[in-house]
């Protein structure tokens, strides 16, 4: 019999190793088993799904059943693994019906992702509140928003819960809406809801929005959700969601209660490892210590994905951080691992963007002083704005960089940038100059582009490097 | 007396120079000869004031004499630097009137920039004819295309040509126009000449438009380029302009001639070395060569700007690219270190931008195979098309990507980049990449950033670094 790689998860990390592995080595079994209906959706595209600039909900999906069972992996749906034993090499896998089968493996994935926590608000359970994780909130969602004469429950297959879906869309459509929580779940569905007639509460717990992007993109953001009429309750810490069985209102730790019909919650998410939680290692975080080729501390079992942690480029520590591409690349290292070419899953600089409304945020690295601090640095950072244009070209318009550096070394920690015009992707340029330890100095000399269409002479990342390397030798 | 900073040549490199020169060291006595009216101004913006989209010519200038002077720097216009003398550290300074004088100097920069080479064509003396180099240029063709009625020199200073202006304004306007070169110079033309009423000729010589940005730009441009309307003329060499005073055709070397009323002449750029040209030592290239810092092979003669090589990031060999963050940067080096804190001036990687119309062009490193090959690699190279967006998100558009690396090390050694959507900015990544001395596969394991309006999960960048890492290793 061939060797068997089973995979926990039918999502980014572990669709990404199956096809590696298939593909290096066809004559691998590679079973896959997600227990939700849906496989390899893009959970990022959930907001724009709602906000109705993404039509269909299948536009989300990015691999079909059929396409992953057309590379040579067997694909089992509606099954959950409920037990590992690494001793044994073998899983528990639980169908639908509650029937119980074991598998034996070979190599282990563990891909099983990441779900929101539970919340520390009362009431979710209440018609109209919601979280935002997984195409089945993301469709009861809009169609709670859309009015029940123009809802249909057409064109939603069976893999979605089309019951609950039938009874969103019967729902009368909210005129305002909560969002808890200023992350980028929180930022970006407050965009979504900016698209349908409701008046638009965001509450954040910290005093600034974003925080991991640090205080020149939060306090950006803030001004310009402002601006975009959202109703922003920051410092202010969310109690419970009321109702008498539908969202009615939302009531703070201050005792201040705010009418509102609809609530989403978006508050974070952890690792799910309940299967696996007492045969590998966990970090603080809840999630998967993996090393550097994702291999957990049992035998012939990984782990990648939303549920496992990653190695931080810059404080060469482990951290938890669960990111779309960070998924891809080590469910495929380790695909490409189990199939005989040991691959590392490669570092994380914990690089994202956010779209705000207008506005493009971006962050890498160690954003601030205060984070470079946290990590034993002793931290310079500088914030700037700068053109996105030569000044002189239509369309130039005012982007900010923060650059932070460790004073003692000159090395490039992390940074963030905000703007309207091609703000994010220069984050990019950040992330390789931090990956690639450049110092402040060798960044302020790259010979980056210049075009006055697109980038003044001295691009905005080179402005900002130029002010703080001044300070660093100042 | 203090010690005496002569700079000749008021743009990007004489200006950064001086100012930066002034800033460190108070005290010092800085000097720049300037031969022309204007000085520091957008030599790249030209294109877009010709267009219509900068609407006067002032708004190119980016440092006015009044703040230069308040700069405390001395500033000298219409006085030509007609001779060195690096052994009595002197220089001979012509006024307008042809009135000589002499002043020593303690160090001195050579930053005379470039000139348009000698036209290889016959003709452009001729009315009509232009080459695009100086704002004296962009004002008489704009003025040309003007109608006369719709004419006027109002608004033109004394600083510019006033009475070349007039006269061109009162040309009645061309139905056509041949632009002779395919460089970046003949592409921006090609669209700031579409936005009048004119037929556009383009004529090139290599059969490839935009050669240094590789087969994959080119042909995109191309095919861009036809469709708004240009006509080209590939792989054809034009031998003279024809007319009776003014112009009224162009004649290939095959003898085809075709009817134009106005010509462009785009052909290239050198360097502008005549009153040292005996003094210091000459690259290849016919531009000043220069050691790290910019010192030239006389003693206290530095040279910086479009007059000077500067050093290439992946030869590690002189190379010269005359471009407008090269200038800055080496005029800042060389003031610095001038004033007393030695400063390297940076490596270049050759990167550039360039818009032809909706495409958005860069390069960075060496491009091509070919390219690569001259300077001694094995090298290896892919072109893929991605997307610039997740796919399912609105405004996603092709993005393709060459990139390029030595067999034997990995190393990235370059790239080109083309595309509709953020393409240009991303060379930066690449460039960061190039400099940092990646190889392929660290490229490939960048953490870069991911959101569905910015950015898919695999990055344009990523995806063509995974295909040539696939490709190295197979």
């Amino acid at each position: 019999m061939e060797d068997s790689f089973v995979v926990v998860g039918g999502d980014a990390a572990g669709l990404s190793a199956a096809s590696k592995c298939k593909r290096e080595d066809p004559e691998r079994d590679v079973v896959v088993y997600e227990r939700g209906r849906w496989i390899s959706y893009a959970h990022c595209g959930t907001p724009y799904y709602v906000k109705g600039e993404v039509e269909d909900l299948t536009d989300l999906l990015s691999l079909s059943p059929e396409e992953v069972e057309e590379r040579g992996i067997d694909l089992r749906r509606g099954r959950e693994v409920v037990d590992v034993d690494s001793d044994a090499k073998e899983v528990e896998v639980e169908d639908t019906e509650g029937d119980v089968t074991t598998k034996s493996y070979d190599d282990l994935l563990i891909a099983s992702g990441a779900r929101a926590i539970e919340s520390p608000v009362a009431g979710v359970e209440l018609a109209g509140a919601y979280t935002l994780h997984g195409l089945d909130d993301a469709a009861a969602i809009r169609s709670h928003l859309t009015p029940p004469e123009e809802h249909s429950v057409d064109g939603f297959t069976d893999e979605v819960d089309v019951e609950r879906v039938r009874r969103a869309g019967e729902m009368e459509p909210p005129t305002s809406v909560a969002v808890v929580g200023g992350g980028y779940v929180g930022v970006e569905m407050a965009e979504a809801f900016s698209a349908w007639p409701v008046d638009i509460h965001l509450y954040q717990r910290p005093s600034q929005l974003l925080p991991e992007f640090g205080e020149a993109v939060g306090s950006q953001v803030e001004s310009h959700l402002l601006e975009r009429g959202v109703e922003l309750h920051l410092d202010t810490e969310v109690e419970a969601i009321r109702g008498d069985g539908h969202v009615e209102a939302v009531e703070t730790a201050d005792s201040v209660v705010t009418e509102v019909e609809m609530a989403l919650v978006g508050v974070g998410v952890r690792a799910n490892v309940e299967p696996v939680e007492d045969e590998v290692e966990l970090g603080e975080s809840g999630a998967i210590e993996v090393d550097r080729y994702g291999r957990t501390s049992a035998e012939d079992v990984y782990a990648a994905g939303d549920c496992a942690v990653s190695h931080h480029t810059v404080t060469d520590d482990t951290a938890w951080v669960p990111l779309g591409l960070t998924a891809n690349r080590a469910g495929r290292a380790v695909g490409a691992t189990v199939a005989g070419t040991e691959t590392e899953v490669g570092e994380i600089a914990a690089t994202a963007m956010v779209k705000a409304f207008d506005l493009e945020c971006a962050r890498t690295g160690l954003v601030t002083e205060e984070e470079a601090r946290r990590h034993g640095y002793k931290a310079e950072s500088v914030t700037v704005d700068a053109g996105s244009r030569s000044g002189y070209y239509p369309g130039a318009e005012k982007t900010t960089v923060t650059l932070t550096a460790d004073v003692d070394t000159g090395r490039l920690l992390g940074g963030a940038i905000v703007g309207r015009d091609r703000a994010a992707v220069r984050i990019d340029t950040v992330a390789t100059a931090v990956e690639a330890e450049l110092t402040v100095r060798e960044t302020m000399n790259l010979d980056l582009g210049y075009a006055p269409p697109f980038s003044p002479v001295w691009s905005p990342v080179l402005v900002a490097a130029k002010v703080l390397d001044g300070e660093l030798n100042s």
